[in-house]
């Protein structure tokens, strides 16, 4: 197990209803006026955004709006609002909405009082030491932005869509998880979320540190009960209970806690952000595709990892490790498909793919080879695109 | 799944060497002037409090030497406590040592600034609303009270020991886990600390709340990893990595996250509280002993969720509930025994129980009947010390 800091102070506040405690919890984060950053229509037209304004002005918080926040959300979003925030007394941020709405949230936090671009950020050239204080009202289970202190903004010069990672400094003040706000989802946008956090997971849980077998075990529990609840919200959209692990384990697959004393991988990830920035895909469904492709490449390079997942969330019972391994990413490829979502490219509706466009958009923003599980080249990273054909 | 909060502000800090950022911790933590609150012999002896005194020195932090806490700890203690911090320009507390000297800390912390007398949180006649901020070097992973916002303290008039909990006013600022530090625990008190952590995840998991399969599924894989790692440190105290396994599963069994949006029990830890009091018996032994009597009882009268724990945490595969529970218990009883603990009364020296006695002292201090999972009258806790036995 390696050295690790684990600090995770968002407060959630979890179940029916608990959009109503926006202003109070706004309030005990310090703040008087925030901005209110929103996506597009379903966040207006279900009534939700009228409520949370209620919520604030009750408490005496003023607020400016600040929405239309598309997914892949953009850096120019960011500038305009850095911008408003300093041109008025916003001491803060709320964010209703899901993983687009709160890492543009984030991405203005740390921009306002830095004196630099906050594509510095970014780009690697500058930390974050500071950011105004975030809160959460989340309506989707799937990029775990509520729980973490990342964020993922896509440059529109030249389409680079890139994660930042801190360790606590972007994590929200406090977050209101409702499973409720989730029912109205459309099953394509359920499912994908659902893909996303499982990735969230692995690549956390693919790692070549050993000795973490609570990681390890922790990690299975989440990924077996996503297994276990995606059916049923898929059945029935208003199943309370389903939808709240759905939810809660959104957020325990990304803050933190299923990586725990261990190396990390991300490359399924950055291989899926250079999809979504060059055709525009749903993050989650890319990676229903990307990830298995992946590991079907680990499956005859490193099968060990693969093969652990395969038997002890799959039940597989296959001796061989690359065996178990391709069987495992075989069940995992029909769950995924019992979802409605994509395995392959061509369900993505990518016909004809430009592999030479991704290949070299992925090596210029993430180096030569790269990896946490397995360094990977050039060639090795075109070879798991094609896998995914 | 029930509406909860989930608000863990401590910063945790893993690995080896990290006691010597206790300085800076504290620092971050906005004290300079501590009480240093540690127990008997062995963090003298080993260096440790010495190492934990140069770091704060190097931070420019003053500090109060307030050692020799004892075992199951005492309110004359706190008491002592208080004044000494209230006499002096102490801002803070650190807490090197296990959970006596942790929880030790807690009462003090939220004893100064309180008008009454601090057992009056204790006793449930007033609710903690601030408290000196403590930070923690941990040497002994068994009580959580690291990353928990309870404390245990044992009133000497009359050896009440009661359990104080609140949501996050007493959770630590910092814990430096150092798995190294661990290493030359006495067997029997790592035993007998595996079976605290177990049982802080045992009281979390056996509930009637339906619809938690998360919770469910995180809870057995902490309780798998730690049924896997324990026999490793008892074969080799300097395994590094199954030392980081216990204390970060120790952790893990007690800072909420096996217990989000359900209904708890904790009825064994508050019949083996009684034990402690009045026999003065190591806790986690005493609920090695206790928590299986519990089960036992449970077999007959509300099995499925110990069904449900044999079938996934030991892989029992007997259909019927009842059956299937009873084959769980004689496997972790079996468990316990194989680490060198005891599982009954007569195996903790106690050779004629007074269980008048004992079943009296619980319900004065709980009441009638209680218990989360199953609700006990005085009856059903005598029957279940005497299963015990």
């Amino acid at each position: 197990m390696l050295n690790f800091n684990y600090y995770t102070p968002t407060r959630y506040v979890f179940g029916r209803g608990v959009e109503m405690q926006a202003g109070n919890l706004t309030r005990e984060m310090g703040c008087r006026n925030v901005l209110l950053v929103y996506g597009m229509g379903s966040v207006v037209r279900s009534g939700l955004l009228d409520r949370v304004k209620g919520a604030l002005e009750a408490s005496g918080i003023g607020f400016t709006d600040f929405g239309g926040i598309k997914p892949n959300p953009t850096d120019d979003r960011v500038y305009e609002g850095i911008g408003l925030v300093r041109s008025s007394g916003i001491d803060g941020i709320v964010a209703v909405g899901g993983g687009s709405a709160i890492d543009t949230a984030k991405a203005i936090a740390c921009g306002v009082p830095y004196d630099g671009d906050f594509w510095d950020f970014y780009a690697g050239r500058a930390v974050v030491e500071q950011a105004l204080p975030v809160g959460v009202v989340l309506t989707i289970p799937a990029a775990g932005s509520e729980g973490s202190g990342n964020s993922v903004i896509t440059k529109l010069d030249g389409m680079h869509k890139i994660s930042l990672r801190t360790d606590w400094a972007l994590r929200p003040k406090f977050a209101c998880l409702n499973p409720e706000l989730t029912f109205t989802l459309p099953p394509y946008q359920t499912a994908s979320g659902i893909a996303d956090m499982m990735a969230h997971i692995f690549e956390r849980y693919f790692s070549t540190t050993e000795g973490v077998e609570v990681t390890d075990r922790v990690a299975e529990g989440v990924l077996q009960a996503i297994i276990a609840e995606a059916p049923k919200v898929m059945a029935k959209p208003d199943d309370y209970d389903a939808r709240a692990n759905i939810m809660w384990c959104g957020t325990l697959a990304h803050n933190g806690i299923c990586g725990t004393g261990r190396k990390e991988d991300w490359v399924s990830h950055f291989m899926e952000h250079e999809l979504s920035a060059v055709y525009g895909v749903t993050h989650g469904a890319g990676l229903a595709v990307i990830t298995p492709a992946w590991m079907t490449f680990m499956a005859a390079h490193r099968p060990s990892k693969i093969a652990q997942f395969a038997r002890r969330v799959f039940h597989v019972d296959t001796i061989d490790d690359r065996l178990a391994a391709l069987e495992g990413i075989s069940r995992l490829r029909a769950f995924y498909s019992s979802l409605g979502l994509p395995v392959t490219l061509a369900g993505l509706g990518i016909e004809n793919p430009d592999f030479d466009l991704l290949v070299s958009k992925l090596h210029e923003n993430k180096g030569e080879e790269f990896g946490g599980y397995y360094r990977l080249t050039k060639a090795e990273t075109r070879e798991i695109y094609g896998l995914a054909l």
